[in-house]
């Protein structure tokens, strides 16, 4: 058995059984192995930033790691942005990068690099395996750092000949941490700061599920606390039947009022409140500096059990909570707007729904009009680093085949990794992107002005706009095997939306803002 | 003035006067910087990817750096895959990336990474700016370094304070050093190997403008010795009225036999010949074990001086070296084949043409068929990374206004990074993108076996196959602005590159393989 089957039998023992892969040469033995190990489910991606993006909203919806398969340093840069925002999302992901033979490093030739240098920032472990012997073990090792509580990027550099020596070894795969019991004495602090005054619960992450969302809900109803989400989490379980909590909308900095006005701010697997970027004359820590600022769940702690254990010490009942009722509104008609068409997302928002959300400035109206809508989940850019909408809606819709996912995408960042739409086709996966076609950077149009830098003029705006030439979604949508259509109705909105429901496969709507 | 200001007067100061860019907030005050600085034309690129290798493009036919405008650590990561193409064509390059302001850095915000270790791997130098006052000094030396005759990557960090705060300081660029002389006794020790026995001067980078090559066809013609040139070389200078030199073509490891025939190998800035990649039971190091390898000039050092030397002391005259001559084929007729086209191809490229290279597998044949026709400039990816045709194709018609470029681009190296295409139709840029749509990692195939991996199952097939769906590059041209058009004959082919050359602006041609 060579390196590579061990590791493919090492990935299939671990339960990775999903592989987002863009392969060149030194990675031929593993696409190989393949063929000859059953087990492995390999998704073709055209650019690695789709297949980065692609494992993350793999990993969201399936709660375990895939991996990823990049070429050499440059094609594991092309997936740097992504896995950047993968680790912010603290999602579990293997990469496998192959490298060139051991003994080829020498020459330096053309494509070598320094493959473990460019995977270091974005990962939290970073091995290169040594031999054919040892890939097997050096994957088992890797999966269970991705699959830590803390969900974490582990990528193996794989040098082509310790992929096609013989040697290789399966390795059985430790299992991970289970999550971190929290300390009874951080919980009955949090518990005396509730009851002392004006408090915040802030979640984040693992704390967005369903049951710790009616927990926390269940606390602040009884202590009167404020619980809040921030608009940029990996996964938030919402709709009818179902806790709501409010989320603090984008730009966060606008909310900095009310963060302030708390006394204990209580941290459930979130961090501190802060601004995205530093604004010239403005607090970055959004927080009062007298605050007080209680950490009751860190990443990788067992959040339920401590949101548990902090409703028993104030005496908080789940079954008290009033559950998000059922409410649809009403289709909107006529002119096209932001706020008409969050109503009609509201209305046609089927059940079990995926919704992968990149719409930046387009989408702050969208996530309160869907509130009442059936049961769905909610994703969305963590790390700030657009491109992530496409590759995430693909990923999602290879893990859960038999939802709809719905992919709310700003047109700027899609451009980014626009290759997704081909991997959608290919493998006939059931997303329906909705583009909002401003044709602009529009965030960068606010940004512009919150920096400081007073009105673009003619030069710096052409830096802004992307209306010369207009990116017609529809035709590029085509080129990559999809079907699209156009709007500049509601009720061609509308109508589009239910097209593309209706359709298993991909779809996209280019909606003309 | 604050740093943002002193950095555009920096740039236009020190011969830097284009800008390959895609900003995002932290950039914001060099944008508006741009409108208060004449002097910089900023071109806007919807993915990093394209602005790195569009200013690698540039470089190469302006022979002076241009600048990146890169965002943050994922905009830079998104870069890195054509600044290892640039770095491995020895391309000056000055990347300004964007960071946090420097006190925001410590609330670790979500775009926050470590951009240093992200730009370290492909860059010769690093520098986060300081303060306003340093930015000046900063951005000079980053230009010194990047115009080193070695051609050298300098990426600049500028955190945003930096760039908003006032004290910004013009700085003086001091010029870069000169190309250093080659001594004479290690010319002398060229000259007494050349009159020992069986040789090859192997030509790259500098040593493949006219001059150089002409110098050494003649010492080739005097001495007997063999010239050639390697096929990944940054720009090589062809066509009538000019010398010829025999390229090694690609996969280099075909021509080990030749390599191993030669008993002195001598280096005119190139590096030895090694295998592209490594291969099960094949030698990486292509030269004879015993051979002996001398280094007539590196990487900075004076080419030309050195060639005028040697030639001098071998007693060769330039002016009795043959010059090819002006010979156009036939178009041929009837079905596409690789050698029909490129046949084609010599009889309708025009007078100073640019051929940005990416043809991988395709492109072989078209090298010998162009050999005659008008001189022309051919530019080839150096670092095996692929992706870089079309943005190399847009930064060389950003130098070039008045030739036109010939992009000569596989399919699935084009679809990397096909967001270039949108920035030729903004600029109206004279570009004429030839695509082979083979449908498949055709080279892919081929390493396939090379590596010993066998013939390829059904799973390992469908990873090198681009078949489903058909990529319909004629609608992705569509979709961001450029005309397009589709071909299955070779009148077809003879007719739509007449139309593609007529066009003064983008045009795309789709070849049906």
């Amino acid at each position: 058995m060579n390196g590579a089957e061990s590791l493919v039998k090492t990935l299939v023992a671990g339960g990775v059984d999903t592989c987002f892969a863009n392969p060149g040469t030194s990675e031929m033995h593993f696409v190989a192995a393949l063929d000859k190990v059953p087990g492995v489910r390999c998704v073709l991606c055209l650019f690695e930033g789709v297949a980065t993006g692609a494992a993350d909203g793999y990993a969201r919806m399936a709660d375990k790691p895939a991996a990823t398969l990049l070429h050499l340093g440059p094609g594991l840069g092309n997936g740097l942005a992504n896995l950047h925002n993968a680790r912010r999302a603290h999602t579990p992901i293997v990469n496998i990068v192959g490298d060139h033979a051991t003994y080829h490093l020498q020459y330096d030739s053309p494509l070598t690099s320094d493959v473990e240098g460019i995977a270091r920032p974005m990962s939290a472990w970073v091995r290169t395996s040594r031999d054919a012997r040892s890939v097997g073990a050096d994957a088992a090792e890797a999966i269970t750092v991705a699959n830590s509580p803390k969900g974490q990027i582990a990528t193996l550099i794989l040098p082509a000949n310790t992929a096609w020596s013989n040697g290789g070894v399966v390795s059985k795969v430790a299992p991970a941490d289970a999550p971190k019991p929290v300390p009874e004495e951080v919980v009955r602090e949090v518990a005396q700061a509730l009851a002392s005054g004006s408090a915040m619960l802030l979640l984040g992450n693992r704390a967005l599920r369903s049951k710790p969302m009616a927990l926390a809900a269940a606390i602040g109803a009884k202590t009167g606390c404020l619980v809040r989400v921030i608009s940029r989490n990996p996964r938030i379980q919402r709709g009818a039947g179902r806790v709501a909590l409010e989320r603090i909308a984008n730009p966060i900095e606008k909310s900095a009022e009310l963060f302030r006005s708390v006394q204990t701010m209580i941290l459930v697997d979130e961090d501190e409140p802060v601004a995205f970027f530093a604004h010239p004359g403005k607090v970055g820590k959004l927080t009062a500096p007298d605050s007080n600022i209680l950490t009751l769940a860190m990443r990788g702690d067992d959040v339920v059990a401590a949101l548990e254990s902090l409703a028993d010490l104030v005496g908080a009942r789940v079954d008290e909570v009033p559950l998000e009722q059922f409410a649809r509104p009403d289709i909107p008609t006529g002119e096209l707007t932001l706020e008409k068409i969050g109503q009609a997302l509201g209305a046609l928002l089927p059940e079990h729904a995926i919704v992968c959300d990149e719409s930046i400035t387009s989408g702050r109206t969208f996530f309160p009009s869907t509130r009442g809508a059936p049961q769905h989940d909610w994703l969305q850019l963590t790390g700030g680093s657009i491109g992530i909408g496409m590759p995430m809606a693909t990923g999602a819709a290879v893990a859960c085949p038999d939802r709809k996912v719905i992919n709310l995408q700003a047109d700027g960042s899609g451009m980014y990794t626009l290759q997704a739409l081909w991997t959608q086709a290919r493998e006939q996966l059931n997303v329906l992107t909705v583009i909002w076609a401003n044709r602009s950077y529009k965030i960068l149009h606010n940004e512009f002005a919150n920096v400081g830098a007073g009105k673009p003029g003619e030069r710096a705006s052409s830096m802004l706009d992307l209306d010369n030439p207009s990116i017609d979604w529809v035709s590029l949508a085509k080129g990559m095997g999809v079907e699209g259509r156009r709007v500049e109705t509601m009720e061609q909105f509308a109508a589009a939306m239910k097209a593309g429901l209706a359709v298993k496969g991909p779809f996209l709507i280019e909606v003309t803002l």
